[in-house]
Formats: structure tokens, C-alpha cells, sequence
């Protein structure tokens, strides 16, 4: 791998779990926690550890679990917040407090009665604290997104001088354009006065549908670490998603930007999160969803039995898959029922293909899908048996 | 409504169905179409007729039963497949005839086996032919994504010279970057010869998560139609959302787009399309997905209850979303505890909310979801009444 590593921070057991529905017990995080481990994360955020006792409980057993990536646990700018992180982190090898507060005006104005001043003595404050508990202090400033370059640029400046080794950059409601959030990520880099004693964050929402775009956005201007997680679930729309930002990274080597990640392992850890959190993958997910790497229509078929490379642009090997699919329905052409014929033992001249074809298309238009025991009994009708 | 309108194409009928499982009969084709016209979509791509008699029958009867909307039947550059297309729109009142060839060097050698030269050659005949029937004609270059952008250029030069009055730019295998489609889309509205005689359409594929971001790169360059499907769905990873591009160019009125959608129609189509084609939409999809605008953290939650502002960036009225909701699960806080037992009529004080906070705290680290008949229950134990 050349180029410049992005670190992957994942918030599948923080961000991710703190969806209606998705709860898990202690025993399922650490399960989960050890096969993010497997994937070759940087950064496990393990969750929140003063929200609940169970919360509690489940980051000190990941802290325990756990050995090459850093474990991480979310507070907020209070000191009970983050004197509970550091005590459930106390058996992690490579702790991290993850502190901040809000920034934009919208919140310092409404959740926090405050001013802009006060935010940023709080958010020293909080730094300086949890970094007397661990060296590694991830600061975030809440609402980034919506909050002004120059204020955002004395935050963080006032972050890292009170000992921040990561400012978290959150697009928190999502309302971001790519090009808006590469441009936040440039400014601060370029405005932030020791901003390389600290890496630059990514966190985005996904309610415009843009999070995975804003996250590359952001690591094309310089942020060195991408916080997602697995099927992009989270909060309302969800974040941005792990194997998307992965994948893409991957996909276009000329970036010159790589991480640790194993992806053969990304489908199977799919597979266990939306389990284990009872979260159905959508078929058409980027990536892990079930038709990923399936190919029904007749045009795109035939391009694919000629020449893979022509419709797919991952190898589905690559991401953990078996084998992407020619399925037949009533958009399948002669050669998709040719190449699903002949994988189960019909040699068709081109006459019988012809002729199988018309009937296959009545067939089709009645059922949504063609397998092979349909195929079997198209053969029969037109007299055609295995060659 | 300012600035300069954006069309919106909508492919739900023909890239969207053709995706496995989710092919529908005529009936629910023309239902969902009629909805679409509702919609305020600009054009209805109804299928693709000489795929199957049933797909050219939908066609015909969505021809007969729209009447505001373009409709637009899919061809190959084919004579068989235009006369088909042709044939089946002739009721529409506005026919659109979208026909086109693979452009990219990948589809030249291994689709067609053909040259450059021919291709283009190709491309020039079909549009002739399909002008000889409707006066509205897009040409389509298939995987132009991946298409050298000089050779693109002439490819559309040359389908504006035979008559085409829509160039449609695919990135049929969801390959390109926000930043690399933007600068295609602005490539072609500088170079090609004749170009404001044509709208540039976008149409991009969602392999890497990116369809969304590349489509609003596309008409941030000049793209002046996008082709989309309601709730993303589409072969693979499906196609790009119009519940997304609507909302991202309604949400950001600075951008001085805009389409003819009416919004609040979103919601309630995006059910329609889900049941009628049997593919459930996430809970975490953007804008349409159930959680999309359900809060469940704590921190979220206080900030939403003092001012909605604060989480929210659309109002879910304005898609046809009735409430926003307010879940409680191990991860809610004090607030709201309180604001959801207000809503079912208990006014607590400070002190009873400790109590009842730490209750709670049990119950829903046993529970995903802690529901208001569970709120009930808790108030009895620590024997609390209605106020």
C-alpha cells in the first residue's frame, strides 16, 4: 500500500447502536467488537459510557477484549462523563476519551445558553481532563458542520493546545454538500494554528443521502481519519457507511489513500451486525446488500457473460462474496438463459434458443424470477433434454 | 421558485423494476405512474418495450393513462427495438424515444466489437431513426462514466447533429467521484459543438454510495435533467434517489435549483412503490427510511425537545412525514423521559424524574425500545399518577 493512511474509526457499538431497535447486550458487543478487530479498524468507539450502566459494562469488556485497535468511549464536555469513560476504559492497552460539545450557533444558543467564549473554555476544559485520565484525546465539535469556519478554526485551535490528539469535524444533521465539507476540512487545515500536532475527523450523517461523499470529500482535503459504521446504520439515516468509504479508497488507487482494512471480511461482518442488531441490509445496499452483484437485466447480462469487467467494478471475492448473479426475469436476454442453461447442462443451438426464449419471456412476464427448476420445465415443453 | 428548474426524470418503472423480485404487472405499473405524474415528475421512463410483451403492453397503457408528464421507452440503438418503442408510445401525448449504444472502450471491444468510428456511426442512425417517429429524443452512452471524455464529446456532437434533444450521461457501473463526474458533465457543456441545443441528463448508479453526490455534481456543472428512481432502487446497488436530489436542492436554496416535485408526496409514494414492488425500504434510508426522523440518543434528544432546529434540517411534513418521533432506549436521557410521560399526561419534578430516570435506566437496558405502555408500568412502581 502507498499513498497516505486513513485511520478507520468505527461507531457501529456508539453511534450505530444507539438506533430504535438495534440494542445489544454486553456479550454481542464484545463479539462484535473482536470481529472489527479481525477487519483491521483503528479506532473501535465502544459506546457512551455513562448513558446506562449496561453501556458501562460493554466498553470495559471491549476494553478487556480487545488488543491492536484503539478503544474509545464517548462523553460529553462534563466531568462525570469523563471521569466514567476513563474508568470503563482503565483495562483498554490504547484507551481514548472521545469529549466535545456543541459549536454552532443553533446549539450554543439553544441547548447550552451559552456564548461562543464559554463554549470554548468548556471545551479546554474537558480536553485538559480527560487527557489527565489517557494520552489520547479525540475532541469533537458538535454541529460542525452548520457552525462557522472561523469559530470552528479558534475551537480547535483551543483543542489542540490543551492537549487533543484528534478534532471530530461532525456534519451532525447531515445538511452538508461534498464540496461545502471538503471546503471545512480545507480551511481548517489551512487556518488551524498547530493543526499537524492533530489528526482531522470526519463524521457525517447521511440524511441528505451524502455522508460517504462528504466523508471522501473530507479526506481529499486532508482529514486522516474517517469515523462510519458497518451498513451505515445510525441514527435517523444512518452514518456513513464502513465498506463504502473503504471500498472507494480502494477502487480509485490513483487517491493515494489506503487503509488497514481486510475487505474479504466486509461482507461477513455485514451479515453478523445486521443480525446480531436485528437491521435488515436493503438488497440494493452499496457493497453488502444481497443484489450488490446481481445483473437481471438482459442488456446488462449479456455485457457481463462477454466480459465481467463490463458492469462490475468490484470483484465480489474481494468484499467476502461468493459470486455475483445473472438472474433471469422477464428483462433477461437469450444470452443470460443461454449462460444459466448451460451452467446446469443445456447445450442450445441457436434455433432452440430461439425457440425456448419465447416461451421463457411468458413464463417470465408471469413471475418475477427464473430459476432453474423453471428452466428445467421450459426444456421439457420445447423437448429439449441435457446434453 | 427562482433559479433554473431542474427535470426530473424518474426510472422506477424501468431501471428500478428490473431488478430481481421486483417486476410488477401492468396495473401497478400504471397506478404507481399516475402517482408519479402526481409526483410532479417531469418524465416517467415506463420500460423498455421490446423487452417482453408484457413491458410494451405497461408502456402503452402508462402512454394512454398520464397526461402531463413525458413518457419514455428504453431502445439499443436497434431498428427493431425504436420501431417497438415508437409503437408503444403512440397514444402518449408527449413521447420521449431514449435510445443509445456503449461509448466506453470496455463496451466498444467487448460488446459490440466494433471501432470508435462505428459506434458513433451507430449512435447518429438510431437517433435519425428514432426522430423519424417522435420529435423527443434521448440518446443515452452507455457507461460513459468510464468513457474518454474527448471521444464522449464527438459522441454527442454527433447525436445532437442527428437530432437528439437529450444526452444522457451514465456512470453505469457507479465508478466515478463527485468531484470526476462534475468535471465530465462541465467537459461536455464546454466542448461540444451544439450543446444548449440538448439538456444534459444525469444518470448514476449507487455501487459506491455515490449516486446521490455524483447526480448533484452533475447539475451543479450544467446537467439540466436527473434520472433517478423512488427509494434508490435499481439493479445492483441500485440508482440514484429522488427523494435525495429533491430534498438536497429544496434544503439548500442558494444552489438556485429547482424541480417540480411536490414534496410531500415523497413519503407516501416511496410506501407505494415499496409494497407494490415487495422491496422494503431501510429504516435508516434518507428522507423516506421509518427512523429517518426518529431521535433516539439522549443527547439528541434534549436538543430536539428544547428546539427541533437543533437535530432536524427538514421538516417531515414537508415530505409527507406526519411526526417526527422521540424513541426511548438506554441511550435517551432525562429529558426525554420527561417530555414522552408529559405526552401521556405525567408532569414529573425534577425529583421524581431522578427516580423514575433510574427505573427506566433498568428497563431499557433489558429492552431495545421502551413504549409508552412500558412508561405505565414504570410510573406504578415508583407510584406516580396522571397528573
Amino acid at each position: 500500500m502507498t499513498g497516505r493512511k486513513i485511520q478507520i474509526f468505527d461507531t457501529t457499538l456508539r453511534d450505530g447502536e444507539q438506533v430504535p431497535g438495534c440494542k445489544l447486550n454486553t456479550p454481542e458487543k464484545v463479539e462484535i467488537a473482536k470481529n472489527l478487530e479481525r477487519l483491521g479498524v483503528d479506532v473501535i468507539e465502544a459506546g457512551f459510557p455513562i448513558s446506562s450502566p449496561g453501556d458501562f459494562n460493554s466498553v470495559m469488556e471491549i476494553a478487556k477484549a480487545v488488543t491492536e485497535p484503539i478503544v474509545c468511549g464517548l462523553s460529553r464536555a462534563v466531568p462525570k462523563d469523563i471521569e466514567t469513560a476513563a474508568e470503563a476504559l482503565k483495562f483498554a492497552k490504547r484507551p481514548r476519551i472521545h469529549t466535545g460539545i456543541g459549536t454552532s450557533d443553533s446549539h450554543i444558543k439553544y441547548k447550552f445558553n451559552a456564548t461562543r467564549e464559554e463554549i470554548i473554555e468548556r471545551a479546554m476544559a474537558a480536553v485538559k481532563y480527560a487527557k489527565s485520565f489517557v494520552e489520547d484525546v479525540e475532541f469533537y465539535a458538535e454541529d460542525a458542520g452548520r457552525t462557522d469556519n472561523e469559530f470552528l478554526a479558534r475551537v480547535c485551535e483551543a483543542a489542540i493546545k490543551a492537549g487533543a490528539t484528534v478534532l471530530n469535524i461532525p456534519d451532525t444533521t447531515g445538511y452538508c454538500l461534498p464540496h461545502e465539507y471538503g471546503e471545512k476540512i480545507k480551511f481548517l487545515k489551512e487556518n488551524v494554528k498547530g493543526i499537524d500536532k492533530a489528526i482531522l475527523s470526519t463524521h457525517c450523517h447521511n440524511d441528505l443521502g451524502l455522508a460517504t461523499a462528504n466523508s471522501i470529500a473530507g479526506v481529499l482535503n486532508g482529514a486522516g481519519q474517517i469515523e462510519c459504521t458497518i451498513n451505515g446504520i445510525g441514527e435517523r439515516a444512518g452514518n456513513t457507511s464502513l465498506e463504502e468509504v473503504v471500498m472507494i479508497m480502494r477502487q480509485h488507487p490513483y487517491l493515494n489513500l489506503y487503509t488497514g482494512v481486510n475487505t474479504p471480511m466486509l461482507y461477513p461482518i455485514s451479515q453478523l451486525v445486521s443480525e446480531r442488531m436485528q437491521m435488515f441490509v436493503q438488497p440494493n445496499k452499496a457493497i453488502v446488500g444481497s443484489n450488490a452483484f446481481a445483473h437481471s437485466s438482459g442488456i446488462h447480462q449479456d455485457g457481463m457473460i462477454k466480459n465481467r469487467e463490463t458492469y462490475e467494478i468490484i470483484d465480489p471475492k474481494d468484499v467476502g462474496v461468493d459470486e455475483s448473479l445473472i438472474v433471469l426475469t422477464a428483462r433477461s436476454g437469450r444470452a443470460a438463459l443461454a449462460y444459466r442453461a448451460q451452467n446446469i447442462g443445456y447445450s442450445l443451438s441457436k434455433e432452440e434458443l430461439d425457440i425456448v426464449y419465447a416461451h421463457f419471456l411468458k413464463i417470465a412476464d408471469r413471475k418475477k424470477e427464473v430459476h432453474d427448476i423453471d428452466i428445467h420445465e421450459l426444456m421439457k415443453i420445447v423437448n429439449i433434454s441435457i446434453a
